[in-house]
């Protein structure tokens, strides 16, 4: 018998109602003949009431008491569908992250999944159960509660998917499937049946937010056949899968854009062969994630390096940064707040030379400003200032001909 | 360096301002020169938010999934209080019920420790970390998340205080110690400077509310040395040891009561030798606890047998009775409701065999009616109308000089 797994979000299950909804549709899985893993995420409010609770207690919670708290989400959660599978006579049951056996490594509030230990979900659906597993928590091998950061939903559902060789790995969502770009802010932004693995990577990792990139990778790594679709509508989502062939004579599948950015440039960095890596190391130990590079010689000595990361991760950035001053070798260090990303991402790019040339120019015959550059062999970003975003990325979808009526299929 | 156990409730963590008064309250006792284990019960109204959603999906809601969800309301507290106590500097680690090694019995609501694991607890003892440990859950020795049942809390600090072989078990609560009676409803009831654990069980048993049964005996069998104090007030609470000898010229300790009885009869229950047996295993198995049992002889065949049970469990006693009926053989049950359970208690009975008659010649000098009557070596029970329980009450503990002012010391 075939295995689906079958996640849902924080608005899916917000509410004890939603909770019923939820139960029907795992049941009509469960009766089309399939076992069924469900994967749920806490119930919409409740992360932001433990965060609450957490910040009247301090502003600098511990990690580990943070995971320790935020984890009681999805507990709750897990209980409540199971009960209503259980009343509406379809034997479920719970499982916390430690008991679905997801083992993390040792870092908490954003650890990676290591193993799944399949032992007890293998036997749970050889039962005939409908299995219903907390999302966003793991386990260390020495029995710490870890949780896997923001998405971290997505990826535990991607991770059971692969380790129980599912035929599927369906995330229910509130939108219903992947974007051309977010139609909140792009006129004509329309779904895409199909999308491939590196193309969503790029999507998911530019902040078009259906999608955890985590997750996409693990799908892509362990070749998961993801489908992104409505929690609510009954109708086809999006295909995630490794060749897609059905639109491949559009160049540029999607337009992603992503707000508070910092770039941040280090000046007069000792010319030192260790002197770029050390700064990566330091940044990288402080968990602090690191998107565009760009390196300019100044002289023969010393070198400009400048970086893009999340405004939220500046104060600590410059800090980490300064208290290494010494060892890493630098004069001084600048940032400017205030920024966006704006990329094109398809997998036709890669024989299609022009077509970064061709954003550059609209943007600059826009009066746009391109303050960092990053390429891809699928994806073109551009980081410009923030007010610009939407205008840009409206701009981007319409030039590379992605909205509604414009499709050629 | 001595390890002392300290229990908070429910009403003591129900804010984020009171836990961080525990929090200090905890560090003057770390700083005394302790290790220091703290158990904690899940915030004032959590319980009842989480049986609120757990009422809007079913009104029979699975047992396990039950425990999977209540166990989050500990988990909450443990971790804000792990967060308090490190902002204000002392090294705390929270731990939930499996994480601390409390081991029960496959039973879901209701589960009996069966063994701590206390590797965990030590290691992080040693390392001088303050542990805060989840009260009223534990693990079964197949992973599943049980709890242990009312004023669980109670029972896993004194079952870790016996484990860690503490120098003492702190039951930090809205009251400042045991009383002779319940303030609330008797006048003049005062708090006893110490009581002996069995005096404390019955006193428990008998619903005086301040602690719980099995953490009494579990104290009781290990010797555990409990203090019930305030959580608030810095006073000397009430001592619960073996012997109490400061006290030993009362007679009688204390008055307890207790609402919500039912009174349940068989009639014609068969007088076979299996009879009374297989009553009481059919009930036990259904997990409805029996208190007061009378027999009485009809005729050579048949005995009609009366036992008093909480009015809660009235419904599923008389089911599972009746769907037994051909097995067990009887005739019919009736049952009486609305009837209530007060009792003296006081280790110095032994030696005064006139207490009982003392009991109830002043009760029917009153006009109020016995139904039942219970005696053990330490106490007498009377069961009576409900309505007539106050009375009751003040009357006794008037008649064996218990208020302010008679106590003779």
């Amino acid at each position: 018998m075939g295995t689906i797994v079958i996640k849902f979000g924080g608005t899916s299950v917000a509410t004890t109602e939603k909770i019923q909804h939820v139960a029907k549709r795992i049941i009509d899985l469960k009766n089309s003949g399939k076992n069924v893993v469900v994967v749920v995420s806490a119930m919409g409010k409740t992360t932001d009431h433990l965060l609450q609770l957490a910040g009247e207690i301090t502003e600098t919670p511990a990690k580990r008491e943070m995971d320790m708290l935020l984890t009681t989400g999805e507990q709750v959660t897990i209980s409540l569908l199971s009960m209503a599978l259980i009343e509406k006579g379809v034997p479920a049951v719970s499982l916390t992250g430690w008991q679905a056996g997801i083992i993390t490594e040792s870092v908490h509030s954003n650890a990676r999944i290591l193993d799944i230990k399949t032992n007890r979900l293998d036997e749970l659906l050889q039962e005939g159960k409908v299995v219903v597993a907390a999302g966003f928590q793991g386990i260390t091998e020495s029995g710490e509660i870890t949780t896997l950061g923001r998405g971290g939903s997505d990826t535990t559902a991607v991770a059971i998917a692969a380790a129980l060789n599912a035929e599927k790995c369906l995330i229910c969502t509130d939108v219903t499937g992947v974007f051309t770009s977010d139609p909140r802010y792009v006129e004509g932004a329309r779904k895409l049946s199909a999308i491939s693995y590196d193309e969503m990577l790029e999507l998911a990792n530019l902040g078009a937010g259906v999608l955890h990139p985590r997750a996409v990778e693990f799908a892509k790594n362990y070749n998961v056949s993801l489908e992104v679709r409505s929690s609510t509508e009954n109708e086809d989502g999006t295909v995630i899968e490794e060749e897609v062939s059905m639109e491949n004579n559009l160049v540029v599948r999607g337009v992603a854009f992503e707000k508070d950015i910092t770039r941040l440039t280090i000046f007069g960095l000792s010319n030192q062969l260790t002197g770029l890596s050390s700064v990566f190391t330091v940044l990288a130990e402080n968990h602090i994630d690191v998107d565009i590079i760009i390196q300019s010689q100044t002289d023969t000595n010393t070198t400009n390096l400048s970086f893009s990361i999340k405004n939220k991760d500046r104060k600590e950035a410059v800090n980490v940064l300064e208290s290494q001053k010494e060892t890493i070798g630098f004069e001084h260090i600048e940032y400017e707040a205030g920024l966006a990303k704006v990329s094109i991402v398809g997998a036709g790019m890669v024989s299609n030379p022009g077509v970064a040339a061709q954003m550059f120019n609209i943007l600059a015959e826009k009066n746009i400003q391109i303050k960092m550059v990053s390429t891809s062999e699928i994806k073109v970003s551009a980081v410009i200032e923030e007010d610009k975003m939407e205008e840009a990325a409206n701009i981007l979808h319409d030039e590379f001909k992605l909205s509604v009526g414009q499709e050629v299929r």
